[in-house]
């Protein structure tokens, strides 16, 4: 019986995957499953019933029109480190200034700002810092929120950061997943020699955050200043045998063979690639690794987008999220990272919203479940104040949505 | 006798004048009077007292506690065309998908579309059409709004927007201030020979505006297919002698002489400018031309921005403004508008704050009244979330303004 309806959906983008598979690749990122003038019926947690308008039936459901509206999946932030502390405001003020990385770490700024500030908080204090952004992030339309560990960067305080993320995503509306990312950077007590960390890691971060269950994913930053190849596959292949599953910031700063990496290991995802290579992004497409683009750190630290056309051309799983950080992009709205893939890195508007719902789904293994709106799936979704979905990107930098459903639960403001 | 004290303020952002003048120009603009920990009084509509916090001075006031957040003069947005009919969001994604100029104005896209739509609307349903844009840029912060005519392209058209500007401004919490822009692009009618339009526009249109006082201002939209230099100041002068003061579109789509233009006719301000010249620039700024820059424009189009920095350095008073249209930039929130003037044109946060207020100010040629946090000023003033001004930019894609204070009067949602 249901419990909730949604009736008179002027415009219900499904983002149905296609029949057997979990995701949406290459050309088939264009076709988003439009349907007008419809009900969606839920029951608990639960989509029920997709049909057409006016039907009569469900009459003991709670009611919401969405005559003139928009409802979309809830959008699925496959990348971010939104649970932090700290601020990094100054920070960005001095580079628009003009100020170099020496001064700016000369001033306390960088990535070891907020690590200080996170080994200096407890565990109640990052919840606080986090809480407002996580609920914020939901209110913009983002159901489901991958966060990140990797500000602590000693075992003690990567456990605590993804206690917070565990205490923060039982206290919070939108479900978090966490990853452990103990290898963001090298902290400043081991950065003339690596070992040492990377032996933390492999013995003793890893074998605690997989035994405490603190983490489903193992994500290292490969690039030209961070971690090898050769080191971030070791990191890899102790993660695997403790069972967590691989994401990997590939190929950011330079073409470094992070993608290909991603495919030979059998990540999930490799993530950024602004400077990812031909090879990389054959070797992603036919190992089915996810490429997900995070264009507002592009935009935030102006650097130029990752080839986004040329991936979907070639047939890649691009996947669409926010890499909400305070560093590199402190911005948690998924509508926002939309209208940065569609007039930054020219995607179209369904392919961004395909890339934002059920390829986000798919970089996280959860397309079984969420992602789109079908039948069985759980309930979440996004109610927008659009008629019809290309305004929800044309009609940007403003807040649209109006409603979510998470978990068949409504919730307005 | 204060009716309203903001009190413990954080971060006070006074944007005042230097003595003597009403703008701030080239190296001025970084300098924007940060003051900690004051309290601001205001008596009816205007701003009656600025000091330390804590005196226990006001008691009888209404009190507004702001521990912990910035306060700045209200925007001003010196360029939209907020106030219009229909919608384009189809043909937005169309563009993207592909479809080439010709296939957008065969499936009725284009300004011409935007002109329909506003010949086939009452006066009433623009306003209609137009206030839920016009009160979310003031639940963004907006406290003055220029608005312009421009898609009636006849006599009667253009009045009829002009009455809805009017109307608006009435009914609406911002400050409209009206703009008559009958040289926004040819009628259909008229492609092909411009001279019978040119000539509505100075026989009958300029004399009707003028006469009705339905607007302070002419624009002519000078560029590449559209107004050449020569038709603009024949439009001009008819102008001038109404008592109409003079803006101008110019250099958007290419190197017109615009600018030039904008110098040797005495205009207030010349906007857009992307494709400046040199001598341009020192025209401009040799004639006291405000320089008014609408970054969304560029990144809704995908054009290179204008060259901020440039026109900075060489001693240009540059304003910022949304540009809010249907066709080439869908969005009033002037937040949006600082992030993509630091981020796209390498402003910095304090040039962006001046250029958003008190350069917007002296591009309608009202910053005696508002525009600043000066005592006798206009209190036009909005309240933001973050303890510290750099946040507005760095926290970029999400509402930060959390009350708005007009003329005097509170305003929360």
């Amino acid at each position: 019986m249901a419990t909730l309806l949604l009736e008179n959906i002027s415009t219900l983008v499904t983002v149905a995957a296609p029949p057997g598979r979990l995701r949406r690749s290459g050309s088939e990122m264009a076709d988003i499953g439009v349907l007008r003038d419809v009900d969606v019926a839920v029951e608990g947690e639960a989509i029920d019933w997709i049909g057409p308008a006016g039907t009569g039936r469900f009459p003991d459901a709670e009611r919401i029109d969405c005559r003139g509206r928009t409802v979309l999946p809830g959008f699925v932030d496959s990348h971010t480190h939104i649970v932090h502390a700290g601020d990094r405001a100054h920070e960005f003020a001095m580079r628009l200034r003009g100020a170099t990385y020496q001064e700016i770490a000369a001033a306390g700024g960088g990535i070891l700002s907020t690590m200080r500030s996170v080994r200096e908080s407890s565990v109640d204090e990052i919840v606080e810092r986090s809480r407002p952004l996580v609920e914020s992030a939901f209110r913009h339309g983002s159901t489901t929120i991958e966060a990140k560990s990797g500000y602590g960067l000693d075992t003690e305080n990567e456990l605590k950061l993804l206690e917070a993320i565990a205490r923060l995503g039982e206290a919070a509306a939108p479900t978090l997943i966490p990853t452990f990312l103990g290898a963001h950077d090298f902290p400043p007590e081991h950065r003339s020699d690596h070992e040492p960390y990377i032996a933390e890691i492999i013995d003793r971060m890893i074998p605690a955050v997989a035994g405490r269950g603190l983490a489903q994913f193992c994500d290292v930053f490969s690039d030209t200043g961070y971690y090898t190849v050769e080191e971030s596959e070791r990191i890899f292949r102790a993660a695997r045998d403790h069972g967590l599953r691989l994401r990997v910031h590939a190929d950011e700063l330079s073409s470094f063979g992070g993608a290909e990496m991603a495919a030979r290991i059998g990540a999930l995802s490799a993530d950024h690639l602004l400077m990812i290579s031909d090879p990389g992004i054959e070797a992603m497409r036919d190992a089915d690794v996810v490429a997900t683009l995070l264009p507002g750190t592009a935009f935030f630290l102006n650097l130029p987008y990752a080839p986004a056309r040329r991936m979907i051309e070639r047939g890649m799983t691009v996947a669409l999220a926010t890499d909400c950080n305070p560093g590199s992009n402190m911005c948690e709205n998924m509508q926002m990272t939309l209208a940065l893939a569609c007039m930054g890195m020219r995607m179209t508007v369904e392919e961004a919203i395909t890339a934002a719902t059920l390829n986000g789904a798919a970089a996280l293994d959860i397309a079984e479940t969420v992602g789109s709106i079908e039948v069985g799936k759980v309930a979440d979704m996004a109610i927008f104040t659009t008629a019809d979905y290309p305004g929800i990107v044309y009609h940007y930098g403003v807040n649209q949505v109006m409603a979510v459903i998470k978990r068949g639960r409504f919730h307005r403001w």
